[in-house]
């Protein structure tokens, strides 16, 4: 990669809807100005893809010209598999942030767990490295992302300017699809209990099989109000600082209590 | 679905091998006399895929054949699809546990993530039902189940049997590859601090062009001795209480506490 100044930070950016998506290119405009951005992304959509790698066939990886002076890169592989990309073959070092987004929809409460963009900034927070990722309630490829734009800006600012910040520090960032004057504000939150009712769509193909759409409805049930979904209701960003301990340790103290198995040999 | 008693409790059994590995066919053996037994699995293996679930391209589920006297069924989705089919295409219920695996090769510390048996587990767990995934460390197609099995049998067992069990509880197992006789015991654990470094094997395709597979070495960073890993490498199957609530409550109190990041509009 090219030289950069001793001071400049180097912000990788990626995301889960693809190289092409608008909001990757709003993301990449938002943080130019705070150091040397990178762009390593999937070459297509990746939505859904939770914390997948890919194992069983090659990855490729090719640069591209599509941000003007923003050395960038697409992949075949899955947002994870950026990032590692990116670490290993593009940078030889870890960058000093790494964002993902913005997405084109929400990734609030139980759906940072399914969610590309998410798995991206928790690969690069397994690594140690800062991490963020973005996500716009708007599923619209011309949604306005002039607000998502000042809070990508302010809070990679904020996290990059923090002294002693904890190592691996990792936010899930959702913005409500609202201009940005009526946004109340940041909230910093926990992650909602939440879940999706699946109702499968079922079809039949033109040769009479069965195959099936997943569908589903999402539904709240947590009556916090320091949540994300709450946030987000009410006008604010979310931000949700997630871990990948995913260790329950009241279950832990459970079980300690509770369980006394013996293997029977 | 075929009746079944009153008392007969429902194990739906999944894992991200597919249908046709061992592990699986190990699984069903194991758990059978403790309840209704209906297998639905990915058709093919899905390891890696982390919590993928299908959205680009729907998805198919066939009744199979393969285990005597056991419902049975393969879907071309991800272990996380499967499980949502189970519930909502074939038992239209909750099963009273979901069990994943037994999975050829570990799903220790942060593997965690990456684990299509321990999404599968997890995707039950957040619609409530008790869940284990689990993993024998040892890949080979021709693995020895025997102690696997036993573990299977006794942790199901007891998770059946325990009253005022919380609600969505998820155990990740994992199984040292080694004989009944030499186990020497079940341990409670928290998920190690380790990770993997990425050494992309680098080719050149027959028309002279790049491509990488991933690779890696797996490194513990974590000295616990009340870790998975240290219980793993000291002869102990490692029980690790899992959740999905990923928000890092540590890291909301320190940005509490320092940070005051106010929209610019």
């Amino acid at each position: 990669m090219a030289q950069t100044s001793v001071e400049e930070k180097i912000i990788l950016v990626t995301n889960d809807d693809g190289i092409t998506a608008p909001g990757l290119r709003h993301l990449v405009e938002a943080v130019k100005s705070l150091g040397k951005v990178v762009v390593v992304a999937p070459d297509s959509p990746q939505s859904g893809m939770g914390h997948a790698i890919t194992i069983g066939v090659p990855l490729r990886l090719y640069a591209v010209n599509l941000f003007e002076g923003i050395e960038a890169y697409q992949s075949s592989g899955t947002p994870v598999d950026c990032v590692k990309l990116a670490k290993d073959k593009i940078l030889h070092r870890a960058p000093d942030i790494c964002l993902s987004g913005i997405n084109h929809g929400a990734n609030h409460s139980i759906n940072v767990i399914y969610s590309g963009t998410m798995s991206a900034a928790m690969e690069a927070a397994i690594e140690g490295i800062p991490s963020i990722g973005f996500s716009l309630l708007d599923y619209r490829f011309d949604a306005d992302f002039t607000a998502a734009r000042q809070v990508a800006y302010q809070l990679t600012r904020q996290m990059l300017d923090t002294p002693d910040l904890p190592k691996g520090s990792l936010l899930n960032v959702n913005i409500p699809a609202l201009p940005l004057s009526q946004l109340k504000g940041i909230r910093i939150c926990r992650q909602a209990y939440a879940k999706w009712v699946e109702e499968f769509d079922e079809r039949r193909d033109p040769r009479g099989e069965k195959y099936y759409w997943l569908t589903g409805r999402f539904q709240n049930l947590d009556e916090g109000t320091d949540t994300d979904v709450w946030a987000l209701e009410n006008g604010y960003v979310s931000v949700v600082p997630t871990h990948f301990d995913l260790t329950n340790y009241a279950l832990k103290d459970f079980l300690h209590q509770h369980w006394h198995v013996q293997l029977k040999t």
